[in-house]
């Protein structure tokens, strides 16, 4: 993916690399210089990738990767052009290092870049309110608004026919056409991603964006966090009521309708057409199918098959759930 | 209800309405210039109405409306003096015509008659924060305070002895006396109603207010929507705890204790005396009683009489439920 | 505990303590002037305190207290030294003596005192946005960061190497070392804590403050409410995720993970390393061990012991809600 948001802070030496893991190599590799760290299948030559679970097999033995984080069971399906680099815990170490490549995706610390808007070369072409931010290289398309006191920060685009209201801070967002996104939303932050370690938890880097497609609307209070290595997607013409916590790397289809209050749990995905009742919640890396309707206050522990109605917690068949409580 | 709110743009030509349905109808009537749209009961000469259901058939044969958008079987219901326009939608089309009515009440976009309150002839009647904004035509009675950051929009009124915390937005609303409104609330946004179309969903206006009647708090982080074409109510004396979520239409009566994270879905009447226990979730167009507790955590989908306990999801009598969960 | 957030406006003289309570008593104690109002242990001489349930019979016989608010029952477990007042409700009249010595903390109107920080003794030591307001007497330590229209609220000390986010509002809370606050949080206002009264509610006040500890984080849009008399505590590295309610008296201890929307009623104490799923609820004075974890969505009813993993509403033994509900 190119990330527009995030400053590549590389190269960096593998002798520099290794140094933040308390970890030695043959000196002979010290000087190669690494441009970035990827995913197993987008890594080229002078990338450092990671390998910590069987599943990815297939895709490790035909990585074009340098370097690879791994461990010693794993290793031996490296190609013989990938270099091996056994740690004890392969996530914590891509952690690291990539912390050490994008330093500014672990803190969220607030956008320094910003200026009044009034300054900025977006004065004439947007419709605006009082106390507006704007971060360096954000671009705004045709007949925009956007509300008093909303901070929009570095590198973000949105499109045209946009209505962005007042209080909203929105960062690391690509927003397409014909979007409204209401009051007081923070869209863009990190994910709740971390390795919690005794003293200090260690924070997991998150490089990817949010993703707002065509015609959708996002309702007040709003949280999408972005993704951590990909993208958190509204799909086309999804309409979120208010108070909705969106975590990161979720991705949700075209034409969905979700009511209010609703948690959506890290690395769901959830189909076209689906309708979520009021206070629903969702657990993570869940598949939910297209036509899905989701009753108010379910708990959706389990993956749910294409054109199915659930309620309940956990959510089971909705006729099933009405029976029982009759 | 009188709209201090809404700007009605009409009158319009019925020919000119017509055409918005994509629709044709007699020459003869193509200047008749119509003033507003209304319900059955509400409209006089010169308007236009909506019929869309049987359960309106007494009011239906009394309207004085000279319009009615209906169906090929509901407009025999009419009386001679109103002309039926059998569409078929008759909520869709009802919302066109109201969004041509009233443009400003489906995208509430920010309000660009804001103007700093230093700058308003509020300055020395209010107590008042830093960066406060106030659009046209904002009533505040005496002795109230107005926190930093938070935007009062065009016509809102609100009474005497309150106090508004920071960050809020306040849009289309009415407050009475001695109301706390703590930080960070919406209040009186339009409501998650829409009619979901495959490309563009189409939205439904909201005409309505918000209506705070005396002595109520609200807590931070509230979200309370406008009504469609009634008012969203809290009731005298009535207390909202923090991350609350009212939808639109609801009405809360007096001295109830709402408490943390509740969401209470569209057009659902709550009673006087009403104790709901964090996190509850209470379905739309339902009726609670008065004097009725509604147990932490419940999800309610049916109406519950008087003086009744709940728990539970979905709620049922809180000894029954306590008993099945021992 | 020292107060630096609330201003004791005593000392009173007796009688006008009573004379708030319609009330009368001897003539012969009418000029003894009262210095405070705090529980039975705190007390001292010239102080004021109160006994309103035989469970504290104990430390009542002990008080040092030279009045005590409290029933004809209790009254005769008080020693010689103090002297009863009885009264109808003690904690309505605790209510009223706390808010008479302490006024300003059963209001939280804005802050008058902030000034921009750029006018303050801190613009030179701290990383700020714009319009970051700061109230009288806040300190703040080295290299921290606060965003864009922040409000830093009187008396707030904030320790080393925090990042404070965007449009948050900060009072009556101690903030340790290296801690991060994302954005739209409310933290330290009163508790939703009052006497529900036919006509007005009474308030009670809320004198307490909210402590977090070193190397937290807080999600966007939290609300953490200041404990009534104690603390409100987020222990050592516990991190928060988004829109998370922690109500008054709260204690949370270290290296906890809250996830999504979790809401937590007034007075329950967490233990260490417990894990809370999204969307999870725990009521009120409720006490939850160690190394506990709790399910998404659950609805906590009951203490949970050290070490055990619950999910369900209400939450029961983890195994068993999902053999229950296979």
């Amino acid at each position: 993916m190119s990330n527009p948001f995030f400053k590549n802070h590389g190269p960096f030496r593998i002798s520099e690399i290794i140094k933040s893991l308390n970890f030695n190599i043959s000196n002979s590799f010290i000087d190669i210089e690494i441009q970035d760290i990827k995913d197993l299948v987008s890594s080229t030559t002078n990338d450092i990738t990671f390998f910590h679970s069987k599943k990815y097999k297939d895709v490790a033995k035909k990585t074009k990767a340098s370097f690879c984080l791994t461990t010693n069971t794993l290793k031996t399906e490296l190609p013989d052009s990938c270099i091996a680099l056994v740690v004890e815990n392969v996530l914590v170490s891509t952690s690291k290092i990539t912390s050490l490549f994008y330093p500014d995706s672990i803190n969220d610390n607030y956008d320094s870049t910003v200026i009044p808007i009034n300054d900025s070369n977006l004065k004439d072409k947007v419709s605006f309110g009082k106390n507006v931010l704007i971060g360096k290289n954000v671009s705004i398309g045709k007949n925009c608004k956007v509300g008093h006191n909303t901070i929009i920060e570095k590198n973000v685009v949105i499109g045209n026919n946009c209505s962005i209201g007042s209080n909203n801070i929105i960062r690391n967002t690509i927003v397409k056409n014909n979007v409204r996104i209401l009051d007081n939303c923070v869209i863009g932050k990190h994910g709740f991603g971390f390795f919690p370690i005794e003293s200090q938890n260690l924070r997991y880097p998150h490089i990817g964006i949010v993703l707002i497609e065509d015609n959708c609307e996002i309702g007040s209070g709003a949280t999408i966090d972005r993704g951590s290595m990909s993208k958190t997607i509204i799909g086309k013409n999804t309409y979120l009521d208010n108070q909705i916590h969106i975590a990161h790397n979720v991705k949700i289809g075209a034409n969905s309708i979700i009511a209010g209050q609703v948690g959506i749990a890290g690395s769901s995905v959830i189909g076209n057409n689906v309708k979520i009742g009021g206070q629903a919640g969702i657990s993570g890396h869940l598949k939910i199918g297209n036509n899905v309707e989701i009753g108010g206050g379910s708990g959706v522990i389990r993956d749910i098959p294409d054109n199915t109605k659930v309620m309940g917690y956990p959510a089971k068949n909705i006729r099933e759930f009405l029976r029982d409580n009759r």
